[in-house]
């Protein structure tokens, strides 16, 4: 297991959000949130946001055509940045949803650009930390990120992500893991509670617990406090022997 | 007080998220993730959903300059309709944020259009609804929409939001509050608890832990149950005496 990078001198400024279709909205807004209410009444202007996805076109959560389209198919973001051109970045958020069920070939500008800026390559230093809620880590399991790692993804889709990651110790019981410096929540609202101690970590658990009472969050903060694998049946996933 | 509108034979189908700049993100992203859980996977496909604002222009979170525009300036949201060609609606979400601070003639376009929805006017009937999140509150205060009723508000904005509710009985110890067709919840993410309540409401209880499960969100089901009001010092504010 590769859970001791040393993070200690990370302070990360420059955030990027991975948006790609068929994302899960509040995967994306919860983490969002936090930073939001960081930079803005807590004042921390250090920090910075892009928002990130395969072209600049606008990106929605909706499946092409079916179910859900009606409500889906009216959510449209407006990314800042392209793979081609994101800037520079510390972390990188990743969130889950429907999207990340597409095939390798689908998905594959979106898991070289995480391989890419988590290992560091074309210019780039590696990502001071990624950060994945709900099966957002099954994108960063095929993207190689999770190899030698503790992990979680959502509950319910336990059965479809974990087989993704061989070489991950997949922990059930947990509302977020962080492993050195990748970081994997559960399901959906865990983002906001994993964002949260990621922002307790880098600035102390005072500022994270403001920033959680700002928004009226009432704060998980014990990683393993999960109701959710239990209700889904779910059991730890060993590294398979190499 | 209002509280007894017959909302018994209301199941909404047609659902408007308002946008304006300077809204918070949370606040509209909370409900909605619970209308696409219920639209997607659990089919819920008499549902629709539209995102309007003043104009079809992209609508930002961010501030014209200053403190946290790095971040929330990044994020940009397409509108599908502007209040000149949004279409009938049975609910109105209004989420809250910086926006509701400005003056009233800054916010008439606004304004008008929560009291001519909710109201019905120009060829379109009454909403079934209106739902707001946090200081979106403050916008329904000043609509009008909140005289003779009972409602709540963010607990950091109240000495600021409860004077532009003066027939307004403002409810300090609530995460939410149902009053009749009118309900309110208090700051960011009660929003995701209320419309839980509003889910229940309509389809059922047991839908609606269904989709909070979903989303692995521990729901609070007791409106009274609240611990930012204690935190921020919160009292009761009647109605004043006409």
């Amino acid at each position: 297991m590769a859970d001791q990078d040393d993070t200690s001198n990370s302070i990360p400024k420059s955030y990027g959000l991975l948006l790609f279709p068929q994302f899960e909205v509040l995967d994306a807004a919860g983490p969002t949130e936090l930073l939001n209410i960081l930079s803005g009444p807590f004042e921390h202007s250090e920090i910075s946001l892009s928002v990130i996805a395969p072209t600049k076109d606008l990106v929605s959560p909706a499946p092409p055509s079916g179910v859900g389209h009606q409500v889906l198919g009216q959510q449209l973001y407006q990314p800042t940045h392209s793979f081609a051109d994101a800037p520079p970045l510390d972390v990188l958020i990743v969130p889950g949803g429907r999207g990340t069920a597409r095939s390798d070939e689908e998905m594959r500008d979106v898991l070289d650009f995480i391989r890419d800026r988590f290992n560091g390559s074309g210019g780039h230093a590696p990502l001071k930390y990624v950060f994945s809620v709900c099966t957002g880590s099954d994108l960063l399991a095929r993207a190689g990120v999770l190899d030698d790692r503790r992990a979680t993804t959502n509950k319910k889709a336990w059965s479809r992500v974990t087989p993704h990651g061989t070489k991950t110790h997949w922990v059930a019981n947990a509302r977020w893991v962080a492993s050195g410096r990748v970081w994997t929540t559960s399901g959906v609202t865990a983002g906001i509670d994993g964002m949260a101690a990621l922002v307790g970590k880098v600035y102390g658990e005072d500022l994270a617990d403001r920033v959680c009472d700002f928004i009226e969050h009432v704060r998980v903060k014990d990683p393993a406090s999960d109701p959710f694998a239990e209700m889904n049946g779910c059991k730890d996933v060993l590294p398979q022997r190499q």
